[in-house]
């Protein structure tokens, strides 16, 4: 294999090579980089790429190697940051104009973790404004373009993450999942982007969007990748008054596990609303791929599923003007318009519509865990449609026309308003190319039993790894 | 004694009598019936007496006891309660003209727990409609009268509890406290009223008023009694979703453990705020008490203190206005005035508002938390006055006017908020002969410790038992 093809590899596949000491830590972060070098001018997926701080964590992996100190399968492999959270020395903007020069004064939990593993940081990725958006169309820093298709939004707010790792321009990336952010730019960006379950991964030193809801999790180019990121991160957190002291699992070994016999419940609720013809289709290919896997498929319905989007609404909206109130005040100039005339509607949400929401987040969770008693695991589309075009502001399914904003959230918030562990994952293309994603998600702290089914159908539809043609068009 | 003295004893006093066969349960019945004929026409502490029930369940507990099966202290003796919480084939208005008819078709958990101990229901108590206000003037069922003057307020909104049992009209009572319902009308009666840690007793089958910050607990004539109706009603519900594992202590073991060496903060906060001279004097003759019963008491501070009143106010105003969101559309005008306007005050709250006044809970939540490892209980003036006039809608503290409304809850909010156990007890009289109340808190699910300052208390000042001059005058 040439250097510059190490890139293209997974994080599992180059940390093979590393392991093995057949290839340096610096030839991987050199295949990356270029592949920066030369796509992210158009793609624009980081905001701020650390290539010398990236060389150094590089060289310094490549000597304890080279001593026999291996630290793990993250050791010496470039990861790319959300660039909302905190590093050390690194400013971190938040994709806003408002932290343009804000320098935090510790890594997060995260980040720290991922560097006790070995892992080199490489930099930070664009974003939506203030993670409050899903078109990473960004005012600051430019737009982030999806690697498949430059006409056709990434999905967002973790569009550069995805982006980054959809083009090999990092070995994996974090972003966060407030009402869909890793998930959705998965998903139109043909990888896997896994949302934890709430509490899971510490969110200290992370820009908050709706506290209530906000998750930190892994984008990769494989379910194996995202647990191997996920094993680093996971765990309690004292930092994070949400953070959960269940035990974390073993996550590499449940991924061993046999799925034949594993009970999935097809959600009925996302498979009658409308969707797009070619989605569909690769949906229940991907639910035949499941049964020769040997997983039981069955339809369930929660009617009380409709409420989500509704209840996640109120609960965003208020979460994150609460935490913007002042500024938004003090400096409503300084936000995007998009985001600052989101953030003032949040000020006019009733407290009375906030218990509501809450409310029917604690129904929603009640149904779903009786659910999650008989069945292992829920599928369903993770998009209704393939990435829509940036200027396509109404998506027409036959007899109806919706709004954007509502169909790309459709079926991404329900695991938000009730933290469970969803996983998006590449499960066919449209004629146009576009990549269409399959969303899992399992019971509270299954987080394992989600990326062993996502891994498993992956190990089955090997074409899941295919790259955008314009990020291998290259040499 | 005679029967008609019966009903001046304690419960520990009556229960001894019963427990011994020295007396009936018929004989108690009868002499807290007498009490209520010749009192309740101008009291009003209750809504619905059950003579005939209650005459049965008597009957059925002297009859059960004379066969050897003693149940234990409440065996045998009538206890009311307010009329928000459920009985069985028994009509339960929560002092509304909305809920007149509503006649539940079983038990709240308390009830039922009650029950069980082979207590007698007596009655329903009157109330503030809806549990919404603290004077208890009851459009709909008429004005609770103060025992020790009827023309001061009883408190509320559990004033027919207080009432009751400050005039001897029933063994003991129970009561809810959302913002100080239970403390404020024991501290204007002279009694003992007991807000328990929050989820420590259910509140399956009682109407809510704000539901984090409801709690359902007993009124009696000391703490000893406080303690004997606690132990039958505390513990683990899987019918009120706020309900806690927490093991249930031994409430009555701890009252018989020495307190001498407990260390007690004075909240600063609630002693350089306006304070009536007589109502200071005290104080600080009750704490004069505390120290030669060996406990060591010391000022604390904890400055965020001042934000519990609005912070509580936000998440009372928010919850139950939107507990009551439809009614209020449909049925406005089935509403009292002032219960009516503060729910449609309470739909103008901004969500924003709410999560701040959450966060605000939060915050007071850790700091006491810290100060409650240092301090096994915190003691302040319950009220800051005596009991006001009906019509004495501004207090004139020297130098201020306070608006009566603010006055009245300034010392109890924060308990409710956090949900600290908290106890009010007779502390002493003002010139007037209005009782003065003192008020004891520790931390969660130390209820136990509570109780045994406040019985340590009223060992060494036994004129505690004082009862309403109004309440003797007889025979």
């Amino acid at each position: 294999m040439s250097g510059s093809e190490l890139c293209f590899l997974t994080l599992a596949g180059q940390a093979s090579l590393v392991r093995r000491r057949e290839v340096s830590p610096v030839e991987v972060l050199a295949s990356v980089l270029r592949q920066i070098e030369r796509l992210d001018r158009r793609v624009k997926a980081y905001i701020t790429v650390m290539s010398d701080s990236a060389l150094a964590a590089a060289q310094a992996a490549e000597h304890e190697i080279a001593q026999g100190h291996y630290r793990g399968p993250l050791h010496g492999l470039p990861l790319a940051l959300k660039d909302l959270i905190h590093t050390e020395g690194v400013r971190t903007t938040a994709g806003s104009k408002i932290m343009r020069d804000f320098i935090p004064g510790e890594d997060a939990t995260a980040v720290t973790r991922l560097k006790q593993a070995g892992a080199v940081i490489l930099g930070k990725t664009n974003m939506h404004e203030f993670a409050y958006g899903s078109t990473n169309v960004n005012p600051h820093y430019g737009t982030v373009r999806n690697p498949w298709n430059d006409q056709v939004l990434p999905g967002g707010s973790s569009g550069g993450s995805a982006a980054a790792v959809a083009a090999s321009m990092c070995s994996a990336a974090l972003g966060s999942d407030t009402g869909g952010s890793i998930r959705m730019p998965a998903a139109f960006c043909g990888i896997t982007g896994f949302k934890p379950t709430y509490g899971r991964v510490s969110r200290h030193g992370v820009v908050p969007c709706a506290w209530s809801m906000d998750h930190v999790g892994p984008l990769a180019k494989t379910a194996e990748d995202a647990a191997l990121v996920l094993a680093a991160i996971a765990g309690w957190d004292p930092k994070d008054p949400a953070s959960s002291r269940e035990p974390v699992q073993d996550y590499m070994a449940q991924l061993e596990q046999d799925v034949a016999g594993l009970r999935v419940g097809v959600l009925r609720e996302y498979t009658v609303d409308p969707v797009m013809p070619e989605v569909e289709a690769a949906f229940r290919r991907a639910l035949g791929v499941l049964r020769e896997l040997g997983l039981k498929v069955e339809e369930i319905s929660i009617p009380e599923t409709k409420y989500a989007v509704g209840a996640s609404n109120a609960i965003l909206l208020t979460e994150a003007a609460s935490y913007h109130e002042e500024r938004l005040r003090s400096r409503a100039g300084d936000y995007g318009e998009d985001v600052r005339s989101r953030l003032e509607l949040g000020l006019f949400v009733s407290a009375t519509d906030y218990v509501k929401a809450q409310r029917v987040r604690r129904l929603l969770i009640e149904k779903f865990q009786n659910v999650l008693r008989r069945y292992e695991a829920i599928v369903c589309a993770t998009e209704p449609i393939t990435a829509p075009g940036f200027d396509q502001e109404v998506i027409l399914f036959d007899g109806l026309a919706e709004p954007r904003s509502q169909a790309l959230v459709r079926h991404l918030r329900l695991f938000s308003l009730i933290g469970l562990p969803a996983v998006s994952l590449l499960c066919g293309f449209a004629s146009d190319g576009l990549p269409i994603g399959l969303q899992i998600a399992a019971a509270p702290f299954a987080d394992g039993r989600v990326l062993q089914i996502a891994a498993a159908y992956q190990k089955s539809a090997p074409w899941h790894l295919q790259a955008p043609p314009a990020a291998k068009s290259q040499s």
